[in-house]
C-alpha cells in the first residue's frame, strides 16, 4: 500500500517565491487527505498532481494562513461538478468558521460534512486512522497522527508443510490465528510487522504531546518557523526552532524528521543545517517535493524532489498560450 | 511618466498551472494600484516585482475568484509592519464584504479605508483619474477607465524668440496660456497632446458601456472567457468570447486589446487567434507579463514577457533552500 506526503506549501505566515502557505497532501492507496489548506493550495496541487478529489481535509487550527485556500478549493470542486462527498475535520470552531465563509462557498453540488474532533477522537479509515492531539500554540491547535495497525507476520508455507499441514483451508486457519491439530499459528507465522506512523505537528512550540504522539514514528513532519538564535521569539509566538524540532525528533526516536512552516526570513539551508546537527535524518522539503513512506522493512522514506518544467516552457497548457 | 500593467493573474474561475486568478497591477510613476485580487495574488506579486506597497485596490465585483486573495494580502502587509494607508474601492457592497471578512483580517497596523464608488464617480489621483462604469455581468460589476488629461502642446522656444519674446518669465506666461504683448500662446505652443487611457472591462458580456468607455483608449484589457463556439454559454453567464471582445475593440478604435480571464479550458493560442482575426493588435498575456504603455507619440504599448528563472533553480531564495 503506497503512502506518500506531498508538501504543497512549506512556508508559514507569508508566501515567498519559493514557499507557499501550509498544506500537505497525504495519499495512501486511493485515499487523498489534505492537512491544512493555505491560500494558493489549489493551484499548488494543480501544478503538481492535478487537483485530486480529496476525501477529507484536516485543519490544524484557524489562523488564516492555514485555511484561506479552502473556500476557493471548495468552489473549484463545484465548478468541476464534483459529486463525491467531502469531509472537513478540525478542532471545535470549524463549524463556525465554515459557517462564516458560507457566503463565499455558496451552494455545492456535492455533500460536504463538517466533523469537529475532540482530542484523541480517531477518524477511522480503511486500514488506518487519523488521530488528533492537542499541541501548544497561541490558539487551540491540533497535530495529527496517521497510524496503521500492525500487520500479521509472514506465513511460512514450507514450515507448515513440514509440520504436516496440507495446503488449502488449513493454511487459512493458521493465518487467521487458529490451531490446526497440534500445529499452532506461532510455529508458522513470523512476528507481527509494524504498521506505519506519520505524525504532523501543525503549528506548535515543542511540546510533550508531539513527543508522545511521534514516539517511534516513521515520519514526523514538524514545524520549524525559527532558528535557534530566535528561540525567544519562537517561545513568545508558540512556534519551534529547527533545533527544538530536531531534539524532539531524537527523543521521540522517529525515523525521519521533515521540517516545514519555514519563515520567509530563512533559507531552508540554515534550518536544515541547524536541525541536522541534532538529528541527522532531517529533510527540509521544497514546495511540491514528495516523501514516499515505505513499510519499515522495505527501507527508509525518501524525498523525491519536484522537477520544475524545463526552462522556456511553462507548466501545462503553456506552449500553446504564447504567441 | 511610466505607465505599465502587470498581469498577475490571467485566468478566470479556477486557477491552472499557467494562469492564476484575476489581478492586474497598474503602476504609474510611484503609484501602484491593484485591480482585483484573486486567491494567490500576493504570491504572484512576490514572484515578480515583490509585494509592492499598493496605495489602492479596486475590485470589479464580488465573485470570489476576484477577491479571495485580498484578506491574506492585507494580513501580509500587516506582518511587514506596513504603515502607509491603503484605500479599497469597489461597487456598493464592498463595505459589507470587508466587514464579513473582518474576523479574518483582524487588526491592521495601517489605516485601511473603504470607499464604495457610484458609477462615474472618479477617483482623482495625481495627474490622472480612475473612473468606474457599470458593465453587464451576473452581479453588479464595474469596469474601470484610467484616464490622463490631455497635456499642453510643446512650447516652441525658437519661434518665441523670433517673435521677440525674451526667455524668462514671459516664456512661462505663454506656456500657461497667457498672451505676451502681441504674441499669443497659439503662435508658440504646439497642439495639445493626448493623455493616455487604459480601460479594464472586468467580467462582462460585450456591452455598450465598455465600448463607450474604451473609445480611442490606448489599451483595452477585456475579458475573453470563451471562444466563439461557446457564444451561447458566454451569453448565459454574462461573459465574452474572444471574437466579441475583438469586435468591440475594433468598434471602439482602441490601440491595443489585451485579453484576460481566459477559461481553464482554453489555451491562450486559440483565444488569441480568434481575436486577431477581428482585431490584429491583440495580446493574450501570460501570468506576470508586463505591458508598458508609452505616451501615444512615443510608440505603441509593448508586451514584455515574464522570464521564469533558469531551469534547475527556484524563484528567489531557492538555491539556499535545497540540500
Amino acid at each position: 500500500m503506497d503512502l506518500s506526503l506531498l508538501f504543497a506549501g512549506t512556508g508559514g505566515a507569508v508566501p515567498t517565491a519559493g514557499r507557499g502557505l501550509p498544506a500537505t497532501l497525504v495519499r495512501r492507496g486511493a485515499d487523498a487527505l489534505l492537512f491544512d489548506c493555505g491560500e494558493g493550495t489549489q493551484r499548488q496541487l494543480v501544478r503538481s498532481t492535478g487537483l485530486p478529489d480529496l476525501q477529507r481535509v484536516f485543519l490544524t487550527h484557524f489562523h488564516a494562513d492555514h485555511w484561506l485556500g479552502l473556500p476557493g478549493m471548495l468552489k473549484s470542486f463545484a465548478l468541476r461538478d464534483r459529486d463525491a462527498p467531502l469531509v472537513l475535520h478540525g478542532p471545535p470552531g470549524l463549524r463556525d468558521l465554515i459557517g462564516r465563509m458560507g457566503f463565499v462557498i455558496g451552494r455545492l453540488p456535492y455533500r460536504m460534512t463538517i466533523e469537529e474532533l475532540e482530542p484523541g477522537q480517531a477518524v477511522v479509515l480503511d486500514g488506518y486512522e487519523v488521530v488528533p492531539f492537542v499541541v501548544d500554540h497561541r490558539v487551540r491547535a491540533y497535530g495529527y497522527a496517521i497510524v496503521e495497525p500492525d500487520r500479521p507476520g509472514r506465513f511460512d508455507a514450507d514450515r507448515a508443510r513440514e509440520l504436516g499441514v496440507a495446503p488449502g483451508p488449513d493454511f487459512g486457519r493458521l493465518q487467521r490465528g487458529e490451531a490446526v491439530g497440534d500445529v499452532t499459528p506461532g510455529q508458522v507465522m513470523g512476528e507481527a510487522r509494524r504498521g506505519r506512523k506519520v505524525v504532523l505537528s501543525g503549528d506548535t512550540a515543542p511540546c510533550e504531546m508531539v513527543r508522545v504522539a511521534a514516539h517511534d514514528a516513521d515520519v514526523l513532519v514538524h514545524e520549524a518557523t525559527f532558528l535557534d538564535e530566535e528561540a525567544e521569539r519562537a517561545a513568545e509566538t508558540r512556534h519551534s526552532t529547527a533545533r527544538q524540532a530536531a531534539e524532539l525528533a531524537a527523543e521521540a526516536q522517529v525515523g525521519t524528521l521533515v521540517l516545514t512552516h519555514v519563515s520567509p526570513r530563512h533559507p531552508g539551508g540554515a534550518i536544515r543545517d541547524e536541525a541536522r546537527a541534532a538529528f541527522p535524518r532531517t529533510e527540509v522539503p521544497r514546495d511540491l517535493d514528495v516523501l514516499e513512506v515505505p513499510f519499515p522493512e522495505k527501507g527508509r522514506p525518501e524525498l523525491r524532489r519536484w522537477e520544475p518544467p524545463p526552462s522556456g516552457s511553462r507548466p501545462a497548457a503553456a506552449p500553446a498560450a504564447g504567441p
